[in-house]
């Protein structure tokens, strides 16, 4: 067994109404921000699975992202891979 | 100027308590999924800036990746660079 460990990135789907994105545009006149557009906020889900295979581990993945983490109506997801070895994110 | 795309990722800090995360993890006994850890949630947000160079772009999502999207007291940030012109998450 090994750990792999991925992201899910989740986001409100095309033409979905995404309410946290709008309101992120509507504060960029306050900060002076000009020139930003497409504003689209979800969530990011990072987590390690002990796995026999890479391919175990993504279906565990996969499953957990379309039945835990978001919401097939309105929500799309994609899994990527991260590097366990590599530096956090600052 | 030209389009540039980038994502952000925001993640709780190592250390800082997750309680999404813990859900998450207490969660998935009920699932019957076996051997993950490490389960961390934060946000994702893209966005597109029109810029004259992309050094201007992203030095325009650092500037809303630190001030408006993260609490860098309690969270992390890391800027990746999205393919405007590849598929969308599914």
């Amino acid at each position: 067994m090994s750990d792999f460990r991925f992201a899910v990135n989740v986001l409100p789907k095309d033409g979905i109404l995404d309410p946290q994105g709008r309101a992120v545009e509507g504060s960029l006149g306050h900060l002076g921000v000009e020139g930003v557009s497409g504003v689209r906020v979800g969530r990011r889900v990072e987590l390690t699975v002990d796995a026999a295979t890479e391919a175990d581990a993504r279906a565990t993945v996969e499953r957990l992202a379309s039945e835990l983490f978001s919401n097939p109506l309105i929500e799309s997801f994609a899994i990527e891979w991260v590097d366990i070895h590599a530096g956090a994110a600052r």
